[in-house]
């Protein structure tokens, strides 16, 4: 089979490495010497972390996915507008796609895996979510007796390292996003990892394969880690939880919900024990119970461990995700926000006068709302009080309803903090 | 296509009510109607936890491995000298055979793929090694890009919970052992779980498909957790470590080295947070870097969740250790168990006299082995002293030899502890 890769950075780099080093490995397990045969590059004079001997390089991509003898595209350029035309020839051409590209499956996903079913070819994406860590084999095929009930994940490194650094060092958001950057754990601008978007391309991902829906991006609610405060963390730890950004995705009822937002989460769970840039995804199955899968969420050899992976099963034809026979992807109902029921932790900067704290119980109760532990702090000399609630399990139109009411009284200080909370069980 | 099913206990009953609920999410997943046509039960008016509707039964096993309509058979009867022969006979008729029998794979593996291979049929085991997790098509298919460096597993969810139970709440290993057996965690006789038996056989099983190894039970070494003492655990606590029971499996410079044994693990890792009956197996691959599988290593629908993962495998014929082509697990040279290196805890009853650390340090620097941390604790009225000694990466061979050495010293008062310490990294 000849290989064409669209894109020698870091993880078309990371391929090329990684197949050179364990190609004995690779041949024990397939049974094939598999080599990257054609790239196309950008600059061919520019320096890069893997040899180009014996791969015919072009600075044309079209000419990778126009040519008859290649079998196999690797698309490693990342975007939506060129990666998706590509992506779009090499099918009709009738070759197997591998890519890595979350916003291109998310966004684009349902098209292109329409296009494969009909042009008979494969479409794999196993590196697009966690990187290196195998979860949609897992729950396409580990799984794959299962109803998968809910699936959440720590699926942004950058944002898991600048919380875990919050938590541990009582460092501020502003502080440690500085550092990620100068780390390249973040982009110059870091909208697309700290305020979920990436994380939600992601979640997407992941609830297709997990409850075999259309993927449907403009479903997923996102929220970033911005506006976690030193209070939000020192309150969590105290009352017993650590704050992670969570990419969630429940089926109830025939129903999907998606959302990416902070969550505090017991710190006995397995997941708010994962820290720095790792990945981690809780998968809750019907049969199985709880499981989860820890690992790299990026970094080039991690993420050609997956690219490679999905070349070894196009390649013995053992691929899962079977866009050639019975598999699609169905429209199912999604959840309306409002109706989603969570447990909840609010912060109220209050003046601490006399009677401030049975004003918000009432409002508490006047919308159905149980407070299951009220945590408060003095903290500065004008006599204003950090106030912590955890709540029961409420609809988010109560809580937001009780919010704003309690946001009016003329105590509260400042915008109160929501934020959601996930036993996890 | 026809099913058989051997034994209709926990998880032979587990598979079919897992079938029946879940019918159409496989439907969905395989395209294909699943359903047990047959099966074989020792007592017919036994009761028992799933429907027997629609399923043809017998009191003879040999019925269904010699029935010529029958094309899968799911061996769950478990031991090793019927099931053995059994599943035989079905190999030798042409048969597909699923199994959750570790100890039939771990000592009988060798032959029985090779007369899988022989008669082209597929003989898979998912669920014999930490139950619903997909450890061996997560290391088949999903890592399949990678060299394995390292396993590490809790792999006993008996001895996880003892363990647990000894560290969280400072209770005796009888106490919680008589436990378990109330809770059905162990069995009468709780040798196979407590003295590391049953781990040897899954981690025999982990290491072939990892690094490709023939199947080796005797080559583990294996040690239990019978030993494990209040001080352990409250030294292990106060160094920063937990005492979880380990299955590990590296390879190093072409050597294989497999062994069962309690293991002090820094608490910051997720290992040392598994707590209960829970597994987990860490994974090293030299491209994914670790990664991590959680979840439960017991139970009638999680251990059924794994064989019916392999019975969609092989009906869509996407099954990844392909004993039909060109796999077939090759004998490796195992490392001798004196050349392992270790890091050791070292645990001492001392009368505490002037001069006695001084000596026993003595002999650690004779034997070339450095200590890392040393902590003492007065003990009872005589002046004996407990202390724990934490070493340097040492030879087995080393440590030994300076154990015996200071064993012999006036001052030791009853035999010395040794537990091996992992860092994880």
């Amino acid at each position: 089979m000849n290989i064409g890769i669209l894109g020698l950075g870091t993880v078309g780099g990371g391929v090329v490495n990684v197949l050179t080093k364990n190609q004995a490995e690779i041949m024990r397990r397939t049974g094939a010497q598999i080599q990257i045969t054609h790239a196309a590059i950008r600059d061919i004079k520019q320096s890069r972390i893997c040899s180009t001997d014996g791969i015919q390089l072009t600075q044309d991509p079209f000419e990778i996915v126009n040519n008859d003898s290649i079998d196999i595209v690797l698309e490693l350029i990342g975007g939506t507008t060129l990666a998706k035309e590509l992506v779009e020839v090499a099918i009709k051409n009738g070759k197997h796609v591998i890519t890595a590209n979350k916003a291109l499956i998310a966004i684009h996903g349902n098209e292109l895996l329409t296009l494969a079913k009909d042009n008979n070819t494969h479409l794999l994406f196993e590196a697009s979510v966690a990187g290196g860590i195998p979860i949609l084999k897992s729950l396409e095929q580990g799984l794959s007796a299962n109803q998968i009930e809910m699936v959440a994940g720590i699926i942004n490194g950058t944002g898991n390292f600048i919380l875990s650094e919050m938590c541990d060092k009582s460092r501020d958001f502003d502080n440690v996003l500085k550092e990620a950057q100068e780390l390249g754990y973040a982009e110059a601008d870091p909208t697309f990892d700290v305020e979920g978007i990436d994380a939600a391309h992601k979640l997407t991902i992941l609830s297709a394969i997990a409850f075999g829906c259309e993927l449907q991006f403009d479903k997923v609610s996102t929220e970033g880690i911005s506006e976690i405060s030193d209070e939000d963390m020192i309150f969590a730890t105290e009352l017993g939880y650590s704050i992670k950004h969570l990419g969630i995705a429940k089926k109830l009822d025939g129903k999907i919900q998606m959302r990416v937002h902070p969550t505090l989460i017991p710190k006995t769970k397995l997941l708010a024990n994962v820290n720095g840039v790792m990945n981690a995804v809780l998968v809750k199955g019907n049969a199985v119970g709880p499981t989860l899968y820890y690992g790299a969420g990026a970094g080039d050899e991690a993420t050609a461990s997956a690219v490679i992976a999905d070349l070894i099963d196009v390649i013995k034809n053992t691929v899962s995700n079977d866009t050639l026979g019975w598999h699609s992807l169905k429209a199912m109902p999604y959840q309306n926000q409002d109706d989603i029921e969570s447990i909840f932790y609010l912060r109220l900067l209050a003046a601490d006068k006399p009677g401030v704290l049975a004003d918000i119980t009432a409002i508490f109760v006047n919308n159905n709302i149980s407070v299951e532990a009220v945590m408060q702090k003095q903290i500065d000399e004008q006599d204003n009080a950090h106030i912590a609630i955890i709540t029961n399990q409420v609809k988010t139109s109560d809580i937001n309803t009780a919010a704003a009411e309690i946001q009016k009284h003329s105590s509260i200080q400042e915008k109160i903090k929501i934020i959601h909370v996930e036993t996890l069980d």
